[in-house]
């Protein structure tokens, strides 16, 4: 379709008419082949903003976005090919226990990662924070990790969906994120690229995360999924907690530490069972079985070591110092200082401000505000507590992991800002909100 | 007020909020200042028409176009100053007739007008068609002619409200010019630089103007009287018709020829009509006289030759050549083809797509689609049946004025396209549809 004049589909979109899918991918090819200017793209984005988009837009939307750069299939796998993918909060460091857990269960991880903005680094930054450790894997490479290993997760080539970079980019800039179906084109067009034969979205809800409702987190796991429908592609989509940081640690060294910890089966708590949850839940629809006998499987891929051998072999493969996964304190960088943070307040913990803990580790050196930006793998917070827990005044809830004293203090004084005590005892969230398929 | 991050103040207004007047104002400062880009300036654009604006937010934006740039006080007048303005539409040649027939009832009628773009010239484009015309006149000389003469149209300043000039070129990029707010603004800010005692606005309302209603029109009118009264300024607003030409003549020299007509009293019409309505209102308002006796007033002036004579003397200071009231045909250029439009059905004539007519006449040469083009003073079109009239076939109902027959051709088959006919008695649609105050 050539569009005479694009104007006129923006003002259709303001005027409240549904698009037809062609002019929804006429304007963003114009836009991509740079046709159409900034401002008309994003008087488009905020009318789409206001006055919505329908699933065949949206679907048009992200047809148009994959159509800009290159698709990925992974060819000759024996087994099936799992994507899992989260839409980002505190502490999530899922997929560094989830690649080598599933890998052990027998299915296929090629995950192809984003570096993304963030008040912590992606799961490429916690990855590259192992010494030697490589993400640029060509596809070939990546391809026979994953028949050898079992797991793979690289960054992703710049050649992937790169209109949703520049899109993202402008919305960025010009107060259009919030919607709905342009935020589910733009996490799907980047999964529907790569062929694999389940995707497992994970839609965080809550003070930590972008959907601060399970609600909005909920419509955005519909849009999502209607996405993987449109495309003709199996997807699960769970909408979990965010209200506090899923894990303990807030960093990207730290994470691996944690991670570590959960694939030797010493850590429990909420980081391993959602691993476990999604893992199981790609196991069952992969294979069929049932999810408490998939679960039990994945509990005992933790605990029989055989997910931490995966981990082990994917980090050899990608020229990461295998050694991390014995002594991950002893080879990961680690920060000058090393702060315990003690609760300032007896009570109990009834509420977390998430986001304020990942801004904070951010303000240490964690995360990058712009791209490109250099981020401190050493960095970071450990925070124990859980809402739920009842705590005495002294008693030591986690660390800062800083560069001096001053950051450390700093940071120490945000976590315990962030924490809302109140008396009596309180019903911690819910891990998994719901499954969607 | 300084803005840490102007998307704050963009997101405020895409969530539905209210903004403050220094929001506004600073976010507009921003934007002339060029620390604004053009793509959050549309995003911001989009989200005003979307969400609306009210009165004082308007308000707030008029002041900071007003801020811009100079505004503009005439010194030394001993007579009250009027400005009027028309939204425009298609053979609104008003101000030509205005502009005179006020100085004879002993107004002061300073005018700025901007170049503007359309299907035909604007008030300059028609006056310079007079030849030796200059419209570039210094605020010095305008005043000693509009304390001489009584009138004088005059091309405004570039330093007039240049901020207005950009965001009316980044809302017709940007599909965000049909806001009520945005266009009230973008009308008042240029009438409210300019220090007058009274401002006439034309708000035209049919197939042949921007509002297509007499309730949106209405809007409009109410929304720029609003700021005339937050700006402490006194205003009179018709709501008039634009259903069909307003005159006769739909071109630049063409509208001067009516003009003449219509000054020298033999002309009488729709066109007479509503110059005698904005006379008498104008000399009412300053003067406390009744509407009637002024509307009175005005007529003899135009029967009695005493606004003709203004209108030489205006010409005459502005430099040219005052002949053209005694023979306008004879000094005015010429097109070298007329061809008569004849009636190709028979009827009464019930409706006109009056936005067609004018874009014929633009084929031809009369209007500027892009800022800067040229403009071909002698050729258009005249229309003279109105809605109402009772049609033959083969009737002469105009001419088109044309650089070679191919064009007279096209734009008589356009002129006739437009004309909806019908059996049977037609009203004529109302000349004023109302008048706010």
């Amino acid at each position: 379709m050539t569009v005479s004049d694009p104007r006129q589909i923006v003002a259709a979109k303001r005027d409240g008419h549904t698009l037809a899918a062609e002019e929804v991918e006429a304007f963003i090819e114009g836009y991509t082949r740079g046709e159409i200017e900034d401002a008309l793209a994003s008087a488009f984005l905020m009318a789409c903003l206001l006055r919505g988009m329908d699933g065949a837009e949206t679907l048009a939307l992200t047809r148009a976005l994959i159509a800009s750069g290159d698709t990925v299939r992974f060819v000759g796998l024996d087994r099936p090919t799992v994507d899992k993918h989260s839409t980002g909060g505190v502490a999530d460091g899922v997929t560094l226990v989830f690649a080598p857990l599933a890998a052990a269960l027998g299915l296929a991880v090629a995950k192809l990662s984003g570096r993304g903005l963030g008040h912590t680094g992606g799961t490429l930054d916690k990855l590259e924070s192992i010494p030697g450790l490589r993400t640029d894997l060509k596809p070939e490479a990546m391809t026979r990790q994953v028949r050898e290993v079992g797991c793979a997760v690289a960054a992703q080539s710049p050649r992937l969906v790169p209109a949703d970079g520049r899109l993202y980019a402008l919305r960025d800039a010009t107060a259009t994120v919030p919607s709905i179906p342009l935020i589910a084109a733009s996490v799907m067009s980047k999964k529907l690229a790569v062929e694999t034969d389940l995707i497992l979205l994970d839609v965080k809800a809550g003070a930590g995360a972008f959907m601060k409702s399970p609600e909005d987190a909920e419509a955005l796991a519909e849009a999502c999924l209607g996405l993987a429908r449109g495309w003709q592609r199996q997807a699960r989509v769970a909408v979990t907690d965010m209200e506090q940081p899923l894990g303990d640690a807030v960093g990207n060294a730290l994470d691996v530490v944690e991670a570590v910890e959960v694939l030797t089966g010493v850590h429990r708590g909420r980081l391993r069972e959602l691993a476990v949850a999604f893992a199981a839940r790609g196991l069952s629809v992969t294979s069929g079985r049932g999810l408490d006998a998939a679960a039990r499987e994945a509990e005992r891929a933790l605990d029989d070591g055989s997910a931490l051998e995966r981990f082990r072999a994917m980090i050899e493969a990608q020229g990461g110092d295998p050694r991390v996964v014995d002594d991950p304190v002893g080879v990961l960088p680690r920060a000058p200082v090393v702060m315990s943070i003690e609760a300032d307040r007896a009570g109990t913990l009834a509420r977390m401000a998430t986001e304020d803990i990942g801004l904070a580790s951010g303000a240490l050196g964690a995360g990058r505000m712009h791209k490109g930006d250099p981020i401190d793998p050493s960095v970071g917070i450990v925070v124990r507590c859980k809402i739920g827990d009842r705590l005495d005044v002294g008693e030591p809830i986690g660390e800062v992991h800083a560069r001096d004293d001053d950051d450390a203090r700093e940071a120490a004084r945000r976590v315990l800002d962030a924490l809302v005590m109140r008396e009596g005892t309180v019903q911690p969230p819910p891990l998994v909100h719901t499954w969607l398929e």
